[in-house]
């Protein structure tokens, strides 16, 4: 397996994606292409000690690099040459999946024009994995389309299906759509037509409507959402959790007996903090995409790196591109048909 | 001053309203009317050994009961002689504030058709105070209104903002969009043609978009935005914030070590929970209502019964809707005259 990572991309690069791509390689087995300046990633090495690239890593050179405030529609022009346009293109001659931890829009631009999406897939969708209480689920779209129709909706419920099936282990997930109440009748009008979609999608598993407040509680696993509610979801319940965090800290300072009290809970802290731990999650997926692309989170250190190109292989190995393909071509195909037949 | 009190919404009455207010008549010096059925008022004094009706409050008779699944678009028909509607009565015939726990939805029906909106208000928001790193935020809209248009938005950042000074008491409280980034262009037209419309307003303390991760860490004073998007963040927070206080539990229920370092926390525990407490809160104020018209939990005891009364007190003195009425008289006034002189 042959897992593209973009050298350049994030605040720490080069060298956070260089030091978690070689402990990849070393780890998990798989082979490694950085794409970047040579020259840039041989000095991240060299100050780590490290003289020669180790067995399964090789360099693909790009000159340019995308800037976190480059326009994502200029991507494909005013970056030809850059790490993640050149990623891209080597994903999609050969390459198994693509890590970036740079912007966010731009390599959804280049996901979608230089890998392409699934043939029927209208839209690409940005999922992401959250804990809850009952273990992990998937929220899509947390951002890639502030519009959606009901159709997107339908898409992003089976696409995230897929991939809490795959990539979480998740069987037959509960499919919910993001709500302001249970009830069939409420939200918008996107989200009452998505629900009579949904409600007769025989092979899914829909569950109904689910408010956010349920979400961290585990009520669904597979979370529904146009791109601009999913970011509030998501980003609202990182800044409670951080939030929290800092009460807890604050908790625990206030006198030599909660610090003490610290010491006999240590344990159950570090549970608490790596459960917040955005490194620990991987990145976010970009679902509807030919082949997996993960987006790290742009101030990924090389752990949180390490994981995202784990997240990438473990999709690869799981074939979540390929049961939504499948499933796709079974939606194209005409009534009565079966795919084979076309 | 004299707030009336719906003796029948919620689901711990009459026993939570009737005691929260009789609490709050004695400890704050308010005049109450508890409205509901005479019986069932004196029954729930009764098992608290209260024989007489305490100076200051009294009794006004309303045979029916809203329940919670009463489309609110029914309640002026079929609940029109309910604890509500007859509540929303008084309130226009001489109340200064009404305090409710009974269903959201049909509360804003009494409130914006018997007490009426203040003129030039296009719609009210649900506004509700959310704790903060920071101190408190006022979050609105959070149910009211699923679609919105700029104007209803750039009404909600005035009437938010004049809640937060008046009953925050944040002098040049900072007005912010919800959104999905902080940049200008981001978010959809909503936002965007909001941001133009805020931009150009000299008399608010506009501080552009807030990302709905900042919002918990106290980004801003006055957190602007629909009714749907509003409901998505506020659950969101409550939701991670209950998730996270069961992990807490866990931790410290771990182990005998870590019973006993709760123990050395116990008060900075107690901190925790109560920043958490809904009760604590007080209600939702519905905004741009003639007169303070606040929404009580739903679970509400008495003990939070007695702090939504507090909050409508707080609201009556502060003259909140006052500040809202000069606001839209002045936005009416034909350019180039002072109000009196229309």
């Amino acid at each position: 397996m042959k897992i593209i990572v973009d050298a350049m991309g994030g605040d720490n690069a080069p060298k956070a994606p260089v030091l978690g791509a070689i402990q990849a390689a070393k780890d998990f087995g798989v082979e490694i292409v950085l794409v970047g300046q040579t020259d840039r990633i041989l000095e991240a090495l060299k100050e780590e000690g490290i003289d020669t690239l180790p067995p399964g890593v090789e360099i693909a050179f790009a000159s340019q690099v995308v800037t976190m405030d480059a326009a994502p529609t200029t991507v494909l022009h005013a970056y030809k040459d850059s790490s993640m346009v050149v990623g891209a293109r080597l994903l999609s001659s050969g390459g198994d999946a693509f890590v970036s931890a740079g912007s966010t829009g731009a390599l959804l631009t280049v996901g979608t024009l230089v890998t392409k999406r699934i043939k029927g897939v209208k839209r690409a969708a940005i999922s992401v994995v959250c804990p809850t209480e009952k273990g992990s689920c998937v929220i899509l779209d947390v951002g890639a389309n502030n519009e959606c129709t009901p159709e997107y909706l339908q898409q992003f419920a089976y696409m995230g299906a897929f991939y809490a099936e795959k990539y979480l282990g998740i069987s037959d997930p509960r499919v919910a759509i993001l709500n302001n109440g249970a009830e069939e009748t409420k939200g918008r009008e996107l989200q009452k037509e998505t629900y009579a979609l949904l409600k007769d999608a025989g092979d899914l598993h829909f569950i109904g409507n689910v408010e956010a407040r349920d979400v961290p509680l585990g009520g669904a696993d597979v979370v529904v959402c146009d791109g601009f509610s999913g970011n509030i979801l998501l980003k609202s319940v990182e800044g409670t959790a951080t939030f929290m965090a800092h009460k807890l800290k604050e908790m625990f300072t206030k006198s030599a007996a909660t610090k003490l009290g610290y010491l006999l809970c240590r344990s159950g802290v570090a549970d608490f903090k790596k459960l917040l731990d955005s490194r620990e999650v991987g990145g976010s997926m970009f679902l509807g995409i030919q082949k997996p692309v993960v987006k790290a989170h742009g101030s990924s250190d090389d752990y949180a790196m390490m994981n995202a190109i784990r997240q990438a292989k473990i999709c690869v190995e799981t074939g979540v591109c390929q049961a939504i393909r499948d499933h796709m071509d079974q939606m194209n195909a005409p009534s009565g048909e079966t795919p084979a037949e076309t």
